[in-house]
């Protein structure tokens, strides 16, 4: 399996200039904190000075887990497909958050067991009716993975030919916190273990099961722990939602859009577009601390702090669409505010 | 000098009603996080199921500080004036935000030494020119200070009039983190150094400056550190924007609105208003931590935690408009989604 991202760090060249912009606006130097960090990466990904976010869509990939049936989760696997009904009818949390801070929202079969039939506001991806049961075999075949990558690729390249300029990533699939434990276990080498978590709401016993679980699927699989390579750790224990973002995402990076990352599942799609393009998180900006225990490895590997912390674990992406109006304002002050001079307001004694 | 503001904690009969919708709603129990605690306090604020919020309200308060002439800031004093000026122009960081958040902004000369003449958008409440400097002497008389009060109350009673259930507060004033670390050591008993940071921006020798001009400050006033009395310690040491502020903030929750909490200034004022009436904070939403050292003894003094931790410490009620569609969201979900039953979706195994 060969992919060629063309995916390379922005050019510094405007850094100074944006930063010199930053510090004439009416307010103390770096009084914006982290807005401000937001505004030099923006204009840089841009190469503007005035940096504008076009269309700005959030994508929530689907995807079914046959690791859901052994017991991985709290829930029943057709809540999966019932989520995206839910989505499609507008009554989720991420529609309403959507709703409220103005971000499209777009729905994406990657893999759901569930035949949704022709519907307005879905993409039609399906990879397969849902992933193998990686507990006694691999989650997809390399193939699969491919196919997934690919058509994530090819929903990003068709947001970018329509001008948009910014894409956030979320997910629903039962099961997918288990799946994302065992990416993160043997991409960031952290203990099995701390990655793990109750999920959507594992009592004591679900989450002991969960553990062992997880634990039988390491077994199978001999990985390195640590320094695995990321397509072959992905078709192993990947979701079909979670390899479909790593070809959206790296395609987004390629494109030069701004990628808003939620929480712990879409971290370890981000995690493995990283390790195959590091030059990837230049392009991101992390949404927010997932209650999810494994996101702390996550975060803690690829080395970024998060927008918000504010206890949440819901995924679908409510974490990007609830950050998206900071990084709006980030671009927001940028182009909008006046200068000391514009304003005549005096400059520091 | 008396107050008879009444505010009285919201009753919490209808707690157990909102606990129930916010579990019946099509996410993992507790998933929201924070959003479900606010969620609730809105909720019961407002004393409905559906807690909506009518035009809601950022009001900046502007006032001078006799003290800034003494060297405690970076900027001169005129600072203030003309970036009430860029307030009304539309040119600073809080109408940026102001503006792409969706809230109403209006700006109170509560003590600019600086006549506006009539203008669009300012309301007048110029209590003086500026406050006395309170290393020579108090602040304000007792009756200033009351009339601070007053006047900040009766902005808050018009808001009420119109139906609007939510109000923000920030302020500007060239001085007021110095003024704010008084009032904070006086009032939570924190040691003065620990409540005094470099403000807009001040070197080392500037800090030891401010510093060595506020322990004069201190040597003056007798107080008790920790316990003292309120409006004495405002009269003494605040401003007068502190002062309408805390007069707005008890108006505010004897309407039974909800109150947004900016940083390190306004939370200097909501201490106040909390030690003259507790049950204030039952209405408050504390928005961000201010990267201002001295709000963390105001935090921990009041038993909260606030929503976003950004680095910012730009006042003018900022953090506030940045916090302001996370409360937004939270009253969004609790209103739109669908519920498990509505949107047929299982639940938990």
């Amino acid at each position: 399996m060969h992919f060629s991202f063309n995916i390379t760090a922005p050019d510094q060249g405007l850094a100074a200039a944006l930063q010199d912009k930053i510090d004439r606006k009416t307010k103390p130097l770096g009084a914006l904190g982290q807005l401000e960090t937001i505004a030099r990466k923006v204009g840089l990904i841009q190469q503007r000075l005035d940096p504008e976010f076009d269309q700005p869509h959030l994508l929530v990939f689907a995807g079914d887990h046959g690791a859901a049936k052994a017991g991985v989760s709290a829930y029943p696997q057709e809540v999966t497909w019932q989520m995206v009904e839910n989505f499609l009818d507008g009554g989720a949390a991420i529609n309403v958050f959507a709703r409220h801070n103005g971000i499209f929202l777009a729905i994406i079969d990657a893999g759901v067991a569930h035949d949704f039939g022709k519907r307005n506001r879905l993409i039609h991806a399906k990879v397969a009716p849902g992933t193998a049961n990686y507990i006694e075999q691999p989650a997809m075949t390399m193939d699969q993975c491919a196919r997934a990558i690919e058509r994530g690729a090819e929903i990003s390249r068709n947001l970018a030919a329509n001008n948009c300029s910014l894409v956030g990533f979320g997910e629903m699939g039962i099961g997918n916190t288990a799946s994302a434990a065992l990416l993160t276990h043997c991409l960031t080498g952290a203990p099995l273990v701390d990655c793990i978590g109750r999920g959507a709401g594992l009592d004591d016993a679900g989450l002991a099961r969960k553990r062992a679980l997880l634990e039988r699927a390491l077994t199978r699989y001999r990985g390195t722990g640590g320094n695995d390579d990321p397509l072959q750790v992905l078709a192993e224990f990947g979701g079909f939602e979670i390899a479909m973002m790593v070809g959206a995402m790296l395609a987004a990076a390629e494109a030069r859009m701004t990628l808003l990352i939620d929480g712990f599942i879409v971290g370890s799609a981000a995690l493995i577009a990283a390790r195959m393009a590091p030059a990837l998180l230049d392009y991101c900006i992390f949404c927010h601390r997932s209650a999810e225990p494994g996101h702390a490895a996550q975060l803690r590997a690829l080395g970024v702090e998060p927008l918000l912390d504010l206890g949440l674990r819901l995924g679908e992406g409510t974490g990007a669409a609830l950050a998206w109006p900071l990084v709006r304002a980030a671009a927001g002050f940028l182009n909008e505010m006046a200068s000391f001079a514009s304003a005549g307001v005096s400059e520091r004694s």
